[in-house]
């Protein structure tokens, strides 16, 4: 028996319009972001895919990306849980920082290291930036483990578990989950879940706003690769990111 | 000590501006209901008063009250328990009918007895209208409780175990919480802290989307009456409940 995993990135957000490093600096969707939620709500509900349970970060963006998608799937009522271990990348002291001023500034091979490599986060952010969440009282009951920097490979390091204990066990019961969530917190999952390779995951971009389907066997492993629903749309998504401080 | 509690009705339904009775069916918010949404949230932001959990019915108009207020109040991220224990009564074979037109056809007296009654319900809902929640997938978890009428002390029955076991524990954890429900399962629930008798919750109406503030102990007994953030907007807000059918 399989059941369904249905991730979805959060629309785009002021910082992606502006683009500049977000990370977990708190912004909000735009009204394209906020269009591409609802779409992708409309999508899932076209489609018959049904989520029974909710997952998301504590991120503003993922939450009004999830509020926005189950308001036009009609599926308002699903029970949600919310943890930081599906929050984006912490982007340390790039946070704030304009991507393109930073390629030029740094170079391309720097700013494509930060961007893509596995295992070297950025420098730290300093707590007493004005984009650090050292204060953030969401983060408080975290307080020892609250990252000033991550690479994909600490991402991983705190999403993996978080899958294993809280999101298969709900679709080994049976449900369809919808995962909402950030660019890295959900290319840790999909390189966990098609066991991508540290080098090869540097070329996966997820585009925003469009649901990437799974079914899970019971074991957590998929029975192959993701599948967007809207697969042309998909494509120029994920092209779009691949671009971005070009 | 005592911890804060605050009470929210949904802003104005759609069903609300049409004056039909409406109880589990499951409508939207109007425009105007999303503006007070927001303005609640605003209110609550600008009176220090920051909610740390969230409870809300299965109803989507509840549901996008506190997204709204929430979003405004910037608290999107705390975590969220949703129960049919705090839905609208279930209005029984009224759901769906004009207020207006109930009133003219069965008379002042049976109108404000249906509607006001403690102790007597409506005629049960038939499963087979289109009105009826028989078939709701979201109540197909309590599948036998589900009721097809209900008195406002039906209501109290099935909310204060749920007030006892799930909200007040997060009080006496030291939390402030918020409960975005429905004029009557908050009747009910005010009735319930304040010790209203059975005759007297006849005259007490909620207006929509205006907070409800009351410090409980830990025993779950409120230090006093609740108070309005806005008494002004609240009193005539129920003074406009009141009318109703008028």
């Amino acid at each position: 028996m399989t059941n369904t995993l249905i991730l979805l990135r959060h629309g785009q957000s002021e910082w992606n319009e502006k683009n500049l490093f977000t990370g977990w600096v708190d912004v909000r969707l735009t009204e394209r972001g906020r269009g591409e939620a609802a779409a992708a709500g409309k999508l899932l509900k076209e489609s018959g895919l049904l989520p029974d349970v909710l997952f998301t970060s504590l991120l503003s963006r993922a939450i009004q990306t999830s509020n926005l998608a189950l308001e036009s799937a009609d599926r308002m009522w699903i029970p949600v849980e919310r943890s930081w271990r599906l929050n984006e990348r912490h982007y340390g002291a790039l946070q704030g920082l304009d991507k393109a001023e930073t390629l030029q500034k740094y170079g391309e091979e720097q700013f494509m290291e930060w961007r893509r490599s596995y295992d070297t986060p950025p420098p730290a952010l300093d707590d007493a930036s004005e984009w650090s969440q050292a204060n953030d009282e969401r983060y408080a009951a975290i307080d020892g483990e609250a990252p000033r920097t991550e690479c994909l490979s600490d991402v991983v390091a705190r999403m993996v578990p978080y899958w294993e204990g809280n999101i298969l066990p709900e679709l080994n019961s049976g449900k369809t989950v919808l995962v909402t969530a950030h660019g890295n917190s959900l290319r840790a999952l999909v390189k966990h879940l098609e066991g991508i390779s540290d080098a090869d995951i540097a070329a996966l971009n997820i585009p925003t706003g469009m649901p990437l389907v799974y079914e899970i066997n019971d074991d957590g492993t998929p029975t192959g690769a993701g599948r967007y629903l809207d697969p042309e749309a998909a494509a120029a998504g994920a092209a779009a990111v691949a671009a971005q401080g070009k």
